[in-house]
């Protein structure tokens, strides 16, 4: 198969975050696009009973540690936002009001409201923030204050995260490669592997 | 530094057992010695109001396939044995009470007793089968069924399991090298970075 790779993730999930900065690259490395998919986990966490990792005694300190270690490891620098666990609501929004017409304008504006956040520490948690940053990448700022307020967009960021829980998305980041589901920032080097033939 | 590296895993977890294929020749590699400890999660689990993978929706059937395509890729042959959770507490039993004498010896049995688990099959779930597999190793049956069911031993397995939760073990498989604590199968490859200088 040569279908695109899909690619989901939460804002608020820094593996998700880290997985970003890396999808792109191992996609084209086996010539294959990536479908990207921002999520909000909340609405999913709730139908899975999950809690955030973050959020249980011991593994949340583990868990900033091992991300820091792996940020590291990957040469991807990294804080870890007082913000945290932000809102990805209105980054996800814009996503989707800007992907029917040009998804990569899509992913480039929400990869760098990612980017901003767990980098600098900026929370893109409300519409004017989010505006402002995509007029940095020449949006129109009216325009996409408007986009994210459409029912249109609610209705479509509301059904892509319905859709993720259909196709089998319970965390972030989540990979499906021909149908293949991949959990965690953790397997990426196994969806290389399996991009280049399975095993 | 130079101390042994410490390899905490539960009976009951096929991450445990995949990353314990593995971490002896990682350890040697950097000639290290592994300290193994056999912990029992159900206790931690209590503690820190984890619920085990396997019992969420979606994690669950995500897990078993994940296990199966890691076996796959480390060349493990593994299953997916009828009696999961399994009771992992006299394999424990045995291990602690060989250690003191021979820590090889204990490891050799835990070993055995896990791959015959979770390759064939076979349960650990009473302390006669753990006996008839150490007799296969030449130990005296008599001895080891009596070992297990001692005071003595059944207070060291209790000890190192407080011991474990004192290092901060809330999973399984969990490494701590040279004071680094590391959770998952998934991050041996980590492990092994980390022993040969960190990053």
């Amino acid at each position: 198969m040569s279908g695109p790779i899909e690619f989901y993730c939460e804002f608020a999930s820094p593996y998700g975050y880290l997985a970003a900065t890396r999808i792109g690259r191992i996609a084209a490395k086996h010539e294959r696009d990536v479908r990207y998919r921002p999520v909000l986990l909340g609405p999913i966490f709730k139908l899975t009973g999950a809690i955030p990792l973050a959020q249980m005694p011991l593994k949340g300190e583990y868990m900033a540690r091992d991300v820091a270690r792996f940020a590291r490891l990957l040469g991807e620098p990294m804080g870890w936002p007082a913000g945290q666990p932000t809102n990805g609501l209105h980054a996800a929004r814009a996503f989707y009001f800007l992907e029917p017409d040009d998804p990569a304008a899509a992913w480039a504006l929400y990869m760098t409201l990612y980017r901003r956040y767990w980098v600098e520490g900026l929370a893109a948690d409300a519409p004017e923030i989010v505006a402002d940053v995509a007029a940095s990448l020449g949006h129109d700022r009216a325009a996409i204050l408007a986009g994210m307020a459409a029912d249109a967009t609610k209705d479509r960021t509301r059904a892509a995260n319905d859709a993720a829980v259909e196709a089998g998305v319970f965390g972030s980041p989540f990979i499906i490669a021909d149908g293949e589901p991949f959990w965690g920032a953790d397997r990426l080097d196994q969806v290389d592997r399996w991009l280049a033939g399975g095993w």
